[in-house]
């Protein structure tokens, strides 16, 4: 039970899909007003010219993004290029307000700026609080931190499936976390609206295309956070993302090696998973048989689990699906924002995918 | 310089999406013409219901497959489900027949019977000249063994590809083979034309699925077969595919440690691989930088490769893209044909891809 | 204001895309309880073996499809192949049972038996309530039927979004109905789940393919019936759908000429079609010079609508996109079965889509 | 028989959809060597850069576009945006060159300086020699006119698309010009490579999308001025192009009324397209009761048509599939750059296409 209030949330950056996705799910979230939608070279034209799919927002103008015009909300959602919500929520401090502040961009997430550095090439903007309700702090997980919290870094989205997939195993120590692989499906989304050649649709349509190989990722650091956070001592990851002809999802394939002295088998497993998201709302491990894939967590707010243990070759084997504009992204946003407000967590978000 | 020679190739189970392809192709094979037509429950249709793209042999109407149907000629391919294989060419044999059989099926691949029956749960149907002509065995390429080759077995589309990235370093005695791991982003025509749930368009589209994951994919022990071949002692890989969304194409992400005591550079790594395949005519490294799309090998019988090494993980990645219709099996089947009939190896292959 | 009041719901056919696409809206309908769900093959199989995106029913068993298995709930919904419909509908009421039926089926849509018999070839079943709220008929529209109604016949998606692209201007007597020409890019889910070749992915990725082309297709009298329903006098409309490489989602593009007599401009036609949805929830006409796509519907019960002037040609040319699974079906049935139980009409159903 | 002689080509604008397509092609022609090849802003990079499926030109090197560098080659392929094409042939000219020059681009197909005006808002450039071999002519074809031609206009996609489908009615008085209306499902790579919104991937997939509805488009008049080639009077074409989520391809649905007096069935009609086109190489009327796809003509110089009378609306309704980049632009500029050097007309061109 919790006490009828509404939310005013502006959102900086709507025109894009991140700021896109997240109006897509405050339109249906019950305690939220949405207020002032800003741009910046789409300022002064209306939202439904650059997502249509919103008709209940079509005849609203982007403002261009300025304090001023973010000030005097409960929330604000900072939809922008890295680099740029630091500023923002600093000037928002200098008129005097104090909203919460979800960034769905990269500035906030690392927690060491020499990891900042190192990957982003900028000078660290500080951490806020990581907007990840499921990640296992120690004992307990980072939900409680999420509760009251004003700054809100909402985790990168291939760092969210990689994270959800490993993370039971090395929370119970089962992983080697020195040697880790991923390789990630995912879907154009991911790359933004920013006009690159690659990004066609000409290009992608009948086309796998890897990117970042060879460790040169942003997110690579972000989950060796995680996974520390969860228990892991040395994280080493080599990560690659494909990107593969869908506008949403990530499919992630993440295998570990079992620890020294380790034995697992299937069940055995399926059982440690199962048992660390019992009480989750959206993060579910399949029955025995089943892998995730995208198309069943399109539109949702849902993480899928599997886990298969390979014995000839000593690895176990985690596939993980989400939507990355959900889960990773504004519907991962909104389970944190509610915690910050203290409301239910899973309050205006989908369970149910949007299949076939 | 060599002789022109017109040799007759019979196709069976032309129906199928590997035995339209080999037409495909034939159809521009300057010493070929192209027989008799089979297929089992499609017999009496004409091609073009099949295969409506291949013009050119719109109006040929399929046999039933029998070993007469399939005799009198140079050539017979096999484009069969497994198991199917060892029985017609036995049957051509006792008929007096003693074609080039050219198997594009599983039947014959592996040398090892156990590893056959581990994986396919069946007797082994023996071994046949395995026909990846650019598999390093020992100080030569398996090339020289398909010269005159009467029984050639076609690789697995997805063993192709992990062979062909990987390699060279394994050759060189620079990678660690016993804890590989690939994951494949593969294009449905590998499904073949079965007609299952899972392969209709309306669940592949917009979505990711793995399958065979945890190590029971039967591609597995060919892997070990042909990197051992190429030097390696003990071979684990942990491997698994993934369907997205389109027909064709397989990007391979490779991953393997530096031996214990080998250090390398990206320079340095990608020098050992251009070696490897300077004299190849359908395998080439790309510029550092460039990483290969399956767009780029569409409908070509080239396999791209590019080449990281991860420093911070010791892991070198490898990705390489193929037409898992072409230089996955059709492709790589006339290339292995061309040398078995004394052809010059790159007759009627294209090197060129069709993109977009 | 409405009283709260949960009916329950069963749903016949749950395991094929229309009967999982009504339980993904119904499972956000807040006065509905899902009850039994029954399959003809898949029966004894859980949900989530069909419909894992729908998490909330996964563990769901199917039962089979029996008079019994649907008894004891306030609504039914058919959603079986065409044939089947009148049978369980008959064998309810024998039962003493007398639930609100849907039939998302073909069955009762027809009035005219004659129709019913030319295009499908077997006795009709007779006919039921049109549930297409915004058909015109005479000075009002369909949805006063559907008050209260009792059995439903949800309509094809098809006409659907034909009938709300041109009766905005049959109704204003400004088109010549003698002569449309419609054309349809049309999703593969709307063929159903059937195991057919042509319905594979390998076939369907980057191909355009049409079906029933030169006045065959089903659908052709249906959209005959209610444009007559809209002031129609003759009708005659070629009608070719196209299916292309998407999921869901239905463009139709179609066509008429001014009546005799009749002149008009963008703006006049855009003020006559603007009017006539003015107070619909769910059609919109969109803003000059935007035309919609489907992807701007996807997931919704939206049908959005655009029309030009030709005037060199002297046509008119109306676009509509619907989602062919939401407001071209399952949506579509919700919406009329609100009306049938006394509920506001738009209650549970999604105004804004899921893109990109 | 033909003699040997091998001819240089050079090709302007070489790093979009439409050069690299003409590569692709010359890179199989026999008798053709590539010359240079030239850019506007890619200039100074390798073609392997933009095409890196031409395995063959990876290492070519984009000079700038300038009459000098185009110098010294028998052929000129100009693949430039429209309006540019008439300068660099003045330009070649004034440096005493006279090659064959062949236009991809739009300006100089339009023989009526009046409709080049209406639809493209610029000064007529001049008409050349108009590159549809199959055109009828009165008593012949455009392609002897394409004999020794020295200015080739390359058509349209969509027009190559309708022309072919319609021809051979309006050449045999059947149809009535006035009314036609073409749909067309058309891939992304006719859009080019402009980097604009609505064609990257993400708004792509999983969409259909309109453009240029309501006579607006270009290729509206260049449709008119090949009927009436072909026989017609006044032609009015209500045009409609649609783009699906394929990166080549256009399914064309052309309709037309039997003209007055006319009466025709199935049969009859087949016999008069089958007829028309019995003796072009390059262009197939489908058996009765298959319908053309995109996918059949993937990579080919092909077009398939298909007709049927819909009796009860009066229409003949044609679907012709091409692709886009080869018979509807770069196969469709070898054709008759044979035809203008005196070669085989089908010299170095695919009949057979890439499936699935």
């Amino acid at each position: 039970m919790f006490m009828h209030m509404t939310f005013t949330v502006a959102v900086a950056g709507a025109s894009g899909y991140a700021g896109g996705e997240i109006l897509r799910l405050l339109l249906d979230h019950p305690e939220v007003r949405i207020g002032t939608l800003t741009a910046h070279s789409n300022a002064g034209t209306p939202l439904g010219a650059h997502h249509p799919h919103l008709r209940a927002l079509a005849d609203r103008v982007l403002e261009p993004t300025t304090p001023q015009a973010l000030a005097g909300h409960d929330v604000v959602v900072l939809a922008l290029p890295h680099g740029a919500s630091g500023q923002v929520a600093a000037e928002l401090e200098a008129l005097g307000e104090d909203p919460v502040v979800l960034d769905l961009g990269a500035d906030h997430r690392l927690v060491d700026a020499a990891d900042w550095e190192a990957y982003y090439g900028s000078p660290h903007a500080g951490t806020w609080t990581y907007g990840l309700p499921e990640l296992v702090v120690g004992d307990t997980h980072q939900r409680a931190r999420l509760v009251d919290a004003r700054r809100i870094a909402v985790p990168g989205c291939n760092v969210t499936a990689v994270t959800l997939g490993l993370q039971p195993g090395v929370a119970a120590g089962l992983l080697d976390t020195t040697d880790l692989v991923a390789v990630l499906a995912v879907g154009y989304s991911g790359a933004g609206k920013s006009l690159k050649p690659h990004l066609l649709a000409s290009e992608a349509l009948g086309s796998a295309a890897p990117y970042a190989v060879g460790g040169t990722h942003r997110h690579v650091p972000e989950i060796a956070q995680n996974l520390r956070s969860a228990g892991a001592g040395d994280v080493r990851t080599s990560f690659t993302p494909v990107l593969v002809p869908m506008s949403r999802g990530i499919l992630a394939t993440a295998t570990a090696r079992l620890a020294p002295g380790v034995e697992a088998d299937d069940d055995a497993l399926r059982e440690v998973w199962t048992a660390a998201y019992a009480d989750e709302p959206f993060v579910e491990v399949l029955p025995a048989g089943q892998w995730p894939t995208t198309a069943m967590t399109a539109g949702a707010n849902t993480a899928l689990v599997q886990i298969a243990h390979d014995a000839r070759v000593g690895r176990v084997v985690t596939v993980t699906a989400i939507d990355n504009l959900v889960k990773g992204t504004a519907g991962g946003a909104v389970q944190s924002l509610n915690l910050a407000l203290g409301l239910p967590e899973t309050l205006g978000l989908p369970r149910n995918g949007v299949a076939p």
